[in-house]
C-alpha cells in the first residue's frame, strides 16, 4: 500500500547530478561542428595526421592472427612493454608491472579519483584547470583547494607548501607540460620541489601528461614528475594525441602494489579496455617508427603554434599578452582590459564565425565577471586558417575593448 | 613544516577500496586461461562465432570513407537508429533520442548507478546476483536490500512490494532474461507487476539485458521490462554477446530528458565510446543480417545448453536439481546435500582439470558455509567438451557428497 500524498513523478537522481548542465566542452563541440565556423575552441588533434591506413593494416593483422582479439581478455603485455619504452623517451624509467591500461587519459583520471578520493574529501589543484578534471571529481562533491599559476613556470609551489602545512588533501592534480588551458610547462626546479613535497607530506600527485610527448622546443623539454618520484606520482598518459583519440587507449603508471586495486575499479567501470584496439596499437607500434611520428607532430603542430603567435602579433591589440607554449595545443591570451568575455565569445561566432573558449570557463570558482583571458587552440587548423581566425577574432576584440573604454570614460565623467 | 610524528608511508586510499581484493571473476579469468582446464567458470561468448572477417571489412570501409572515424566525435546517429530497430525485435518501442551509447553493458550499469545512487544510499536486488553489479555499487557503500528468487519465475515480486511499502531505494536492479548466475527468466506476469510497482512507488529499475537477445525457446521469449514502462525502466543492452565483447559497445535506453545527464557522467568517465568501433559496428550492421546471426547463435548455444543438460542427466547424482534455461549462458545446479563448495571448486581444478564458480560467490551476503549451488557455463565449450567437463565434475561431486554423508553418519553415531 503506498502513500498517495507523496506520489513521485519521475526518477529521483543522485544529489550532485540534479543541478548539473551541459559542460562547456559539450556546448562547444556543437558549435565546432558548424562548417562556417573556424573553431579555436577544442583541443582536438588534427585528423589529417591520423595514421588511418596503418591502423587499418594493424587491425587486419590482428584479426587475422589472433582469434581472441575480439574476446574479453587480459591487458596486452606487448603493449605494456611498448609503453615502458615510450616512457623512457620521456625520461621516465618504469616497469611493465607498473603500467595499467585505460580507455584514454580521462578514464585514467577517473579511476585514480575513485582510488584516492572519499565522498566530500579534499583535493588540491590550480585555480584554472582542465574542465574534464573538474567533472571527474564533481560526483564526490569535494572541497577544492586552489593555488595560483605562474604563466612562465607553472603551479605556485610555495602556495602548495603552505596548503600542505595545514591540510591533507587526498591528492594534487597537475598537468606538468602544456597545461590545459594555460599552455604553461613547469620549470625543472618546480618539478623537483613538487615531487619532494608529495613524499614529504604524504600527498599523492595525479600527473596528467596528455600533451607531454609533443614538444616544440627540444631544449625546453623536461622530465615529467614521475621521473622524480615513483611512489607518490600517479602518471596518466594517452595515445589520443600521438596516434588518435578514437582508439580510447591510454595508461597509468602507478606503484605496482596498487595495480590490483585499479583493476577492481576498472572492471566495475567497463570490464576492460577494448582488446582489439590494444592489440591493433601494439601491432602498429611493431611496424611504425613512433619516435619519428612524434617528431613530425612536434614540427607540424609547432608550425601551427608559430602561425598563431605571428597572427596575434600582426592583428591583436598591442597591449595583449601571451606566451609561446613549448608543449600542448593552446595559447592563453590576456587582453589589456577586462571585457564581458562570454558575450565576446558569442559575438565572435555570430559576427565573424570564429570560436574560442573564455578563460573563465576553466576556473574552479567560475564567475561571469568581465575578464581578460581566452584559450585559443592551434592544433586543429592549418596555418592559413589560423591567420584568418586571428584576424577575425581581433576585429571582435577591438570592438569589445572600444566599448569597454567608452563605458569607462563615460562612467568616469 | 611538517609533523614528523605522522609521516605517511604510502598513498592513503579511499576508504571503500582499502579492504577490497581481487574479484572472483579476476581469479577465475586466470584459471580459465590454463590450457589443461575445461573452464565452465566465465560467461564468455564463443570466439569461434565472432564475425572477425566481416568486422575487418567494416573497419576498412569506415577508415577509407570517414576521415573523422579516428577523432573525438558525437555518438553515431546511424548506430542509434540501428539499435532502435534491434530493440523492436525484443518487442520494445523506443526512439533514437532515448538511446545512449556506452562502452558495454558494465559501463551502462556504472553510469546509471552514478546517475541514481547517493553515497550510502539504498538499492534493491536479488539475494544472488551478477558480481559486476555488486562491484559497480560497492564504492557507494550502499545499504543493499535483497529479495529471494524463484528458480522458475524469477525475482520474488511480492517480496519487492513488501520492501517498497517500507523503503524508498534509489533503484532496483534486475536481469529479466537468463539471469546471471541462476539462468532464470522472469514470467510475463511478474514483468508486468514489477514494472507497475516501479511507477507506483516511484522507484526506477535498472534492467540488465546482456543475454536477452539470444533465446533457446522461441515460445518462452518475453518482452523485457522496458516494453511495459518507458519512464521508470532504464534498459541496458550490449553487442558483447551478439557480436563481440572486445568492441566494448553497448547502450542504455533511458527517458529522453535524462540523456544529457548521462552525457555529463560519460564525458567525465572516458569522454566518449570509441568512435571507430561505433562506426564499424554500424557499417557491419548495414551489410550483415543480424537477425539471422542472432538466430544462429540461439541454435548453437542452445545445442550447448542441451549438451550440458544431457550430460548432467547422464553423470550427476540423481537427486541433483537444475532447470533448462531459455536464455543466458548458465545452468544453475543444486546438489542434494550441502558441501564445502569452495573446496570442491579447488579440487575440481586440481584433480580433474575442470573449473566452475560456486553459487555462493554471487551472494550479496557471502558466507563460506557448506552450500549446494554451482554456476556452470555452457557457451564457451563444444558439446563434446561439455560432456567431458560434466563427467569430470561429477566425479569430484560424488566424492564430496560421499565425504559429507560419511561425516554425517559419523556425527550421528
Amino acid at each position: 500500500m503506498f502513500n498517495t500524498n507523496t506520489v513521485i513523478e519521475k526518477p529521483v537522481l543522485a544529489s550532485w547530478v540534479q543541478n548539473t548542465g551541459a559542460s562547456p566542452l559539450q556546448k562547444m563541440m556543437a558549435v565546432a561542428n558548424r562548417s562556417d565556423v573556424i573553431s579555436l575552441s577544442l583541443g582536438l588533434p588534427a585528423a589529417e595526421f591520423f595514421p588511418a591506413d596503418e591502423m587499418t593494416a594493424a587491425v587486419e593483422t590482428v584479426l587475422r592472427r589472433e582469434p581472441f582479439a575480439l574476446q574479453y581478455s587480459f591487458p596486452s603485455q606487448a603493449l605494456k612493454s611498448q609503453i615502458v619504452m615510450l616512457m623512457a623517451r620521456r625520461g621516465v624509467e618504469c616497469r611493465e608491472e607498473q603500467i595499467f591500461l585505460t580507455s584514454g587519459a580521462q578514464q585514467g583520471i577517473n579511476l585514480l579519483t575513485r582510488l584516492l578520493l572519499n565522498q566530500g574529501g579534499e583535493v588540491l589543484c590550480e585555480e584554472i584547470v582542465y574542465t574534464g578534471f573538474q567533472q571527474a571529481i564533481e560526483p564526490y562533491q569535494p572541497s577544492i583547494i586552489t593555488v595560483p599559476t605562474d604563466l612562465d613556470t607553472g603551479i605556485d609551489v610555495d602556495a602548495v607548501e603552505r596548503v600542505l602545512d595545514r591540510r591533507q588533501p587526498a591528492f594534487m592534480y597537475v598537468v606538468t607540460d602544456g597545461q590545459n588551458p594555460m599552455g604553461v610547462s613547469m620549470s625543472r626546479e618546480k618539478r623537483r620541489r613538487l615531487a619532494d613535497l608529495a613524499s614529504a607530506y604524504g600527498v599523492p600527485i595525479i600527473e596528467d601528461d596528455a600533451y607531454g610527448f609533443i614538444n616544440y622546443d627540444e631544449e625546453r623539454s623536461e622530465t615529467p614528475l614521475r621521473g622524480f618520484d615513483d611512489s607518490w606520482v600517479f602518471y596518466v598518459g594517452t595515445f589520443s594525441k600521438i596516434l588518435a583519440p578514437a582508439l580510447r587507449t591510454g595508461w597509468i603508471v602507478a606503484p605496482e602494489e596498487l595495480i590490483p586495486k585499479l583493476a577492481i575499479i576498472k572492471e566495475a567501470s567497463d570490464i576492460n579496455t577494448c582488446t582489439l584496439n590494444q592489440r591493433a596499437i601494439s601491432a602498429y607500434l611493431d611496424k611504425a617508427d613512433l619516435p619519428a611520428r612524434i617528431d613530425k607532430l612536434g614540427r607540424v603542430y609547432g608550425e601551427r603554434r608559430d602561425a598563431m603567435v605571428e597572427a596575434l602579433v600582426k592583428y591583436f591589440p598591442a597591449d595583449s599578452c601571451w606566451r609561446e607554449p613549448s608543449c600542448g595545443f593552446f595559447v592563453w591570451v590576456e587582453l589589456p582590459e577586462p571585457v564581458d568575455m562570454f558575450a565576446l565569445a558569442k559575438t565572435a561566432i555570430e559576427t565573424e564565425g570564429v570560436g574560442f573558449i573564455p578563460g573563465q570557463a576553466f576556473a574552479v570558482n567560475q564567475t561571469s565577471a568581465p575578464s581578460t583571458s581566452m584559450r585559443l587552440n592551434f592544433s586543429n587548423n592549418s596555418p592559413e586558417k589560423l591567420d584568418e581566425a586571428i584576424a577575425r577574432l581581433s576585429r571582435v576584440v577591438e570592438r569589445a575593448l572600444q566599448d569597454t573604454l567608452c563605458f569607462k570614460s563615460y562612467s568616469e565623467k
